[in-house]
């Protein structure tokens, strides 16, 4: 078996090209030479069956992802998986099982088993649980068999925090972090290396890490350690040194033929955000970005949907590609199924503003098609565009209504009433 | 009597300017210099006695707007009061009257009195009921007579649509616009002019209008009649010719001493969106501009907080100096109590998240507060700093988390714990 970066290299079209090309109304031969330049992947399991392939990258739709999973304050199974079914429903391209406690590897599996959408996954939440030691007595060999384990089980990305070697926790100690280290597998390898005072295992052992994706084509979701957790901490130097690192990386995981994406920030005053997106381009030559948020300011605790959807429509419509989404519970709880819902809807709109600037083709079409039924007034049809349907329809509903030809906003002065009169005299 | 400009220019201090430096942190004397070139208004009604000023503008901070009022849908005064309040005690800096039906005088009068706020209106609306004739009956002299009735009432502001003149509309006319015009207030006046053969009255009787505001010292709010309503209709020919109309007659305004902010856009793509300001900035010599949104995709509806403050912080960002407040309900109903709550939260992230990315003084402190108190799992002092205090204490609560130091998110697994001991050690 080999991986669709390498079919790619090779010339050949995959069946999960064709189905992406499809999806984005591109040819299966230009999905082909993005894949095998790197500036779009595939991810896509081997043993992921039930996966509808998606393409993530340059010039692609901007696709979402849904964080869930089972820990020791939600341990019911049945409820995050309530999460997944509603996410697949609202056709999230993505979800993250974020899971650290308990049957992970039961709730892994049927995750996989029932999801159409790409499941990824941060093997270093599981590390404790799986290898059962004490954090500083697992071994490196230990950290990549769990690796291992969840590319088995049918993973399509794994997030790894390989950047955060020596060389960059040198950068992060000499900076004065007002947050530190935000990132939770970041900052379990800080403390595993700082506790064994050797390198980061994922760094020292990249190779071994890109065999283990290469056999399985996990695409490697390469993790930011030193993402900022605070506008103060963003574009800071520990930032860009693992940047860099994990530019380097790249190349190194292209040339084992592995598809790569890079993980981005975090918390970012909205004029930052477009650099942060042109600096992953270049040092990162062009993989695709993923960014979690980011979010524009640090104060809006329970709205944390919305202060992400500012930045990852701003980082998108820069061309970003996969936004992580972010639900009003951040920073606070654990999301209920509710928070899960109002986090997609956040995320999708977000998706698409970027899109619509970033001139994805047809991208602004279901805008124009909504405008045009505003302004004939036709109810359903603008229910059946609206990115959430139920609640436009009960919006409307509530409002008792006199008209069929306005909204209660306007009543008899409704503008587009009258103009229509007007024009149309 | 006379303006804020008007004493500006003379190199008068006056009491308004001080209370406006106190709150920007800037010196009265720049605060004049900003009056006196019209890159900053205080709108501030002679009559108004109750009004806590206000400046918008250049350098200041972003101010937000909350439009509500009573309408033949919802004539319920007390209703519309409580809205009032609620905007008063979260600190929206402007209130909008809309009503356009029932005892509009004595909801403005009572409005005018109990608020600490800056108070707008569109004169236009309130029209067909004071003057008690058909639209195409009002004279001239009549509309200006409501501006006078609503001036001497002790509003701050108006929005006046001055700017759509005959050759404006031509304009307007040979664009294939989607959605026409969506400017409720403009809507009436293109009727008005196609129904007389006339010139809009409020572009002939400029002069006398501006007579009218300078002995209230009420603020010009110069109104954009052809804002688009979808993004197809954006940054178009007939807008822009209205922005050009606009700027001449600030010119005019300010020689004549009355105050003058420009009103903008409306639906934009992203990507459009720092050109609309640089352009009303340049075609409008720096007179603050006050934007509706703007909302960047139109197929949100229930969710246009969202859609708006990722365009307003954007907006904001990039130069605009005050939002209009968008709520969940645009494009459907009137806003309840609940829709006006969440349209000031949202809107005031758009504006906080523009002031720090504008780099106004001291406006990213307060994250670094927040940020220092996650750090430090000081929830007390996380609420404190939240902007929705309530909602943040609500989820935390909820959560039963286990530890005060980590919420249910990471529980056990929380980076900031860890890392903090592993610095700490």
């Amino acid at each position: 078996m080999t991986t669709q970066l390498g079919q790619a290299k090779k010339g050949i079209i995959t069946e999960a090209m064709k189905i992406v090309a499809e999806k984005e109304g591109l040819s299966a031969e230009e999905i082909r030479r993005r894949v095998a330049k790197g500036t779009v992947v595939i991810p896509a399991n081997h043993n992921h069956t039930s996966l509808s392939p998606e393409g993530i990258g340059l010039g692609l739709k901007t696709k979402i992802n849904v964080n869930l999973g089972i820990s020791p304050d939600c341990a019911n199974i049945e409820m995050e998986l309530a999460k997944v079914q509603m996410s697949l429903d609202m056709k999230a391209e993505a979800i993250m099982d974020l899971s650290n406690y308990g049957q992970t590897r039961e709730f892994r599996s049927r995750l996989v088993d029932m999801s159409t959408a790409m499941i990824g996954t941060v093997p270093m939440y599981d590390a404790l649980g799986f290898v059962g030691k004490k954090l500083e007595d697992i071994t490196p060999e230990e950290f990549l068999g769990v690796v291992e384990q969840h590319a088995k089980d049918g993973v399509d990305f794994v997030t790894v925090h390989s950047g955060i070697n020596r060389e960059t926790a040198s950068h992060f100690q000499k900076t004065s972090r007002i947050t530190n280290i935000v990132s939770r597998g970041g900052s379990l390898l800080y403390a595993w290396m700082d506790l064994n005072g050797k390198e980061n295992p994922f760094y020292e052992y990249f190779d071994e890490l890109c065999n283990i994706c290469y056999k399985y084509d996990v695409t490697l979701s390469l993790g930011d350690a030193c993402r900022p957790g605070s506008l103060a901490d963003a574009t800071d130097g520990a930032q860009i040194a693992e940047l860099i690192v994990l530019g380097e990386l790249t190349k190194r995981a292209w040339e084992r033929n592995v598809q790569v994406m890079i993980e981005g920030p975090g918390h970012v005053p909205l004029n930052e955000i477009v650099a942060n997106v042109q600096l992953q381009k270049k040092l990162c030559h062009g993989a695709p970005f993923y960014v979690l948020g980011p979010l524009v300011t640090d104060i809006a605790p329970g709205y944390d949907h919305i202060t992400s959807a500012i930045g990852g429509a701003i980082a998108a419509g820069a061309g970003a590609d996969f936004l992580c989404y972010v639900t009003p519970a951040e920073h606070l709880r654990l999301p209920t199924v509710d928070d899960v819902r109002e986090g997609i809807i956040a995320s999708k709109i977000a998706a698409h503003a970027g899109d619509i600037a970033k001139g994805i083709p047809g991208a602004a079409d279901i805008d124009l098609e909504m405008s045009r039924a505003r302004q004939s007034f036709d109810w359903e049809k603008m229910f059946s565009l609206a990115i959430d349907r139920e609640k436009a329809e009960r919006y409307r509903r509530e409002s008792e209504a006199k008209h069929n030809d306005s909204c209660t906003m306007c009543g008899d002065m409704c503008s587009m009433r009258l103009m229509n009169k007007v024009i149309n005299k």
